[in-house]
């Protein structure tokens, strides 16, 4: 059924395939008189495209988005916004050989189980490159964000990088001061230098072994005010887990303290309120900014465990559409690693969510 | 706004607050000609209610449910159900402290700060104790699962256990062979004695201490066919997701393999297809029993991480509504770990969230 | 499917049968700290009661009102109300010729034709009953819509009279300044006296013959500021409609000149814009109040077409479950016109779509 | 806030303004396997083209639609299907008066009111131009609902056609009888040729004296099996009655005998059933196809009044944005009448709340 739109006022809802035309999204529930141009949207299109570096894929997209509505004079008009981004590079003869085998890690053999045919041409609807026109969205949710308090384009912002990749741990001291110029500085996103070069490196030589590998990102919201998120179903952590957990191979994710919190003590594990500067906050942020399900106003930290590709050069054991057993090596060109183009993925999803409990927040509270 | 509601066809509201009259909750669109009685809700009730073992708070509460509606002759009609739980034993005179303290990792300074004044004589809204009703809706959605497929009664099936608390970690070789027995033979709900008598241990050493202990549960569905989920937002991953983070105290969920895939290669995290007995299957079960947002047919496997109860008896630092310095210990009735009671609500959630998806699954694909 | 809710952001779900113990209403969005108690709700609730004059059905209902959520000390916390009317007068035996036959007019056979079975005690969920927790809900509504504005209780006001009984036509030459004082200064709910008379005296000629009759309804609401709705599918006529139709008997509904527009020419029903006191007004009102789907700060005029009930104690054909020929005369007890208990109900549901409106406009326009 | 998608599991979403690029819907929910191509489409968008006859404004629009997305080797694959339509002869300049001024009868002032700017160049978000992905996303829900049943293409048929036009009303002794191939005889859509012919002149005349005329659509489902709709607030003509006013320019609907049963007895209006063919059916239609918001397994007739053409040459007097008095008179190319053009675009809002509702029924009741 309708499992395409995600957010209640700021709703978004997309449509496309990897190797069809293109894909649209309509973005419904945007304040109007807000500025806004195609210019917002290519920076973090741009983030996400393939072939950026030597560790993405070498699909080549150019990505250009097409305002197609909701816009008028460079400003939001209040009705629904409609981005189109055609696919270039859509080669689907590099997939011939998935039509009638499964690959591991892969939708195929769900979406044969749900659909009972598919789009055998790649990914088709389950292909991460559907997150372009999310990214796309993201950028607008960004410039509402940036946009809401005192001080234009001071307001929310939402900052994700990379914290681990195989072995290789991130040194992060403060996830709240980490700026999009340090993570965009590295092409792996990674806002510690020392542990980007490392990974970098490992990437390079899992790429060579004809594998992949994991890891973690991190994405942080800071100026959120307190008071955003529902109590109970539509706590703010559960929307932003379901915001994280729709995409692609994210199996774990957690906030603050996360899985720590197993063997924590409660009077180890809570943060203790106090006020400064005539703000209430807490002295630590092991909750990782809501209680309750509420935002309160402390940095929105949440981590997100993302799996090795599943594509891979070598030869994989699988079966046909028919059960027999064969081998598969998928040609087409993937990326070794999944985070680097992760993050703006991540971070488009946390604007998005964080702009409709804003609306939603406006709307019940004034 | 309206966010007290889960699910799109399977769709549950509840209201109710740990201190008023009581809790309800409307199930809507449960299929018709179901038998269903409040005998079918006791159980899993009493699994939750408080007061059950020395390991959990010893407010006394029968959480009898009535069925309001939606049932006649013992069977569903089709017709949305209520079901009334009234509260007995509210006490509201051990939260007078509260009332202008602000308790640790609770969530009564988000509440002031969202909706301008909050329900002082206890969490209100964002108690736990809401869950009493999610827990009767979710019985209602075991029994709907339960009667999927050729066999009544062996259809979807629904288990959690505790699988850690604090350093102590279960032995669970085969989540999917875990039974509801097992569960229930000892007061911690952990499947592996052994560590089960370390728990209760454990468990009882922190409440002497006036602190608390968090851990880790697992919850397995087994008997999901192939092709339930959808493949973009709503995930079946991301709408499982949702439904656990929307609990309280989880900081933490993760799938199959979780955030181990962080340090994996993706020729090891693979699961590779084969045919058994007619079905495809997979060799491991590393994806946790979804490809693409889309069950597998293999054992859909989570783990959610707990925090250690907020409410402690020992004296915590803080600050009062107006900001002062001050401190706080909860005098009231809290679980030492909220584990064991934990469960049953956790279950809930997931019954919840798979019936949704049978239903949507079936509205589209027939 | 889940069909029992109403509203995006101002949101009604119900629950219950007219024989089962009573129903129960959830209304999840009301901003917080508005001033209600049971004692808001009772007066609409007593309008809409059985029993209540010698024109409408004789069941008694003391339809008292209990708020078992979201209001705390004399406010509105923010959170869902769910309010309980329990069922008194059932009298099922009065039913007991219906098990096995189908009445003319109501939905007895398409529930069998939908769900298989239905509860045969009555009307069951279709039952008009329903209505008595809308309009509790309504009630809500209205309290809130009157606090819009600068000064609070005289923000928007929502007022319904009956207009026509069979042949005979109310006189009311100013929709807008009908006041609740003048509907309620007779039984049959109809602001002009003459016409009312001879209502009351048709009504009673036609319970007299076992008969019953139909007529049209007004509803009206002031003070709306220009703005409310939304340009394409939930203009606020479109779900002002739906409000009206979603209640039984409505066989018809229009707005401002409404289907009189059929034989009218642009020239003559354009209404044309002037200035007034600083505020744009048209000169005529045959729009109703909404160009567009959205407010123009005119009143807003709609009529319902109510057909005459169902249930005759006079002997009509029709058919057994098992299509065999029968006749059937409905010796319940029912209004011989459905009109003047009407009012509330379709005032309830039209204050609950603007009450919706107002917080979709807020939330997205601020 | 969201308001631009209508249906809960055919679920349509559109963006779009008149003088912008173009538009695109969005159809989420449709079933896989389903044969479907722009063939199927364009009938009905040609139907609905302006410049299609002298009769209809003169504007020129090709209207052909790209399939973006959610078709794969000619068949719907059950993922979003995106309809690309790009606007053609926008000519701005027509419209350069209005910037400044309010239309009568249009949405200029409202949306400036709720929106605080509009695009000026033409009715933009409100234009009725929108309709023609609506009329693209019907024929989907058309091509779906022929299909249902044992034979294929013969299952649910929806056939609108012209009743009303001025004075001139249409003698159509049997609603369900009317065919595709008589409404399409005559460029008024009118299947009583002698009507027809009357009703053409008088468009003519009213364009020539510079004016607009109303009139009334009749829309007709046949094949609907009973058991369709929703006991409560989804009622299949609620959901009906939303969806037709949700299209411009309609003031009222009616079912079955309509605004007729005001002046009605119980005795006269009541449809008695009977048994025939082994069906039980009702001896008269007087209830439109649908009780208690179920479907009765008869023909669903409803009627649109739709008003004048707003737009007009000659001279109406109206106000500025600053409201000072001026006149306007509209250059641009618009339709004498509305009716022709309205028939497929009812036509496909009938078709899509049909197709939802088909999916809910399957989704709860298998």
């Amino acid at each position: 059924m309708a499992g395409n739109s995600f957010g209640q006022l700021f709703r978004v809802t997309t449509a496309g395939e990897s190797h069809g035309p293109g894909y649209v999204v309509i973005i419904d529930g945007v304040p109007p008189g807000m500025p806004l141009s195609e210019a917002d949207l290519q920076p973090d299109l741009d983030r996400r495209r393939p072939g950026q570096s030597k560790v993405t894929t070498q699909r080549k997209e150019a990505d250009q988005a097409e305002i197609l509505s909701g816009v008028f004079e460079g400003r939001t008009t209040g009705t629904p916004i409609a981005i189109l981004i055609r696919n270039q590079d859509q080669r689907s003869a590099d997939y011939a050989e998935i039509r009638d085998k499964y690959r591991p890690g892969h939708a195929d053999y769900t979406f044969d189980a749900k659909f009972g045919f598919r789009d055998y041409r790649g990914g088709g609807r389950s292909s991460a490159r559907e997150t372009t026109v999310r990214v796309a969205a993201g950028a607008v949710a960004k410039k509402l964000l940036a946009n809401i308090g005192p001080e234009p384009g001071r307001g929310v912002r939402v900052v994700g990088y990379v914290i681990q990749i195989g072995d290789i741990v991130a040194n992060v001291p403060d996830p709240a001061a980490v700026t999009l110029d340090q993570v965009e500085s590295n092409i792996v996103r990674c806002p510690d230098p020392v542990a980007a070069e490392k990974m970098v490196a490992l990437i390079g030589q899992v790429r060579r072994e004809g594998d992949s590998i994991g890891g973690i990102a991190e994405i942080v919201a800071t100026g959120v005010p307190p008071g955003w998120g529902e109590p109970v179903f539509d706590k703010l952590k559960a929307d932003l887990g379901k915001a994280m957990f729709s995409l692609p191979a994210v199996l774990g994710v957690e906030y603050g303290a996360g899985f720590g919190v197993a063997t924590a003590r409660g009077s180890q594990n809570n943060d203790f309120f106090l006020a400064r500067d005539g703000r209430i906050v807490t002295a630590t942020n092991r909750h990782g900014g809501m209680l309750g399900g509420i935002s309160s106003g402390m940095p929105i930290v949440l981590r997100c465990a993302v799996k090795p590709t599943s594509s891979l050069p070598i030869e994989q054991p699988t079966v046909t559409r028919a059960g027999e057993p064969t081998t598969i090596s998928t040609k087409g060109r993937h990326d070794p690693c999944l985070l680097p183009r992760f993050i703006p993925m991540a971070e488009a999803m946390m604007a998005m969510t964080l702009a409709d409990h804003y609306l939603r927040h406006r709307a019940q509270c004034g």
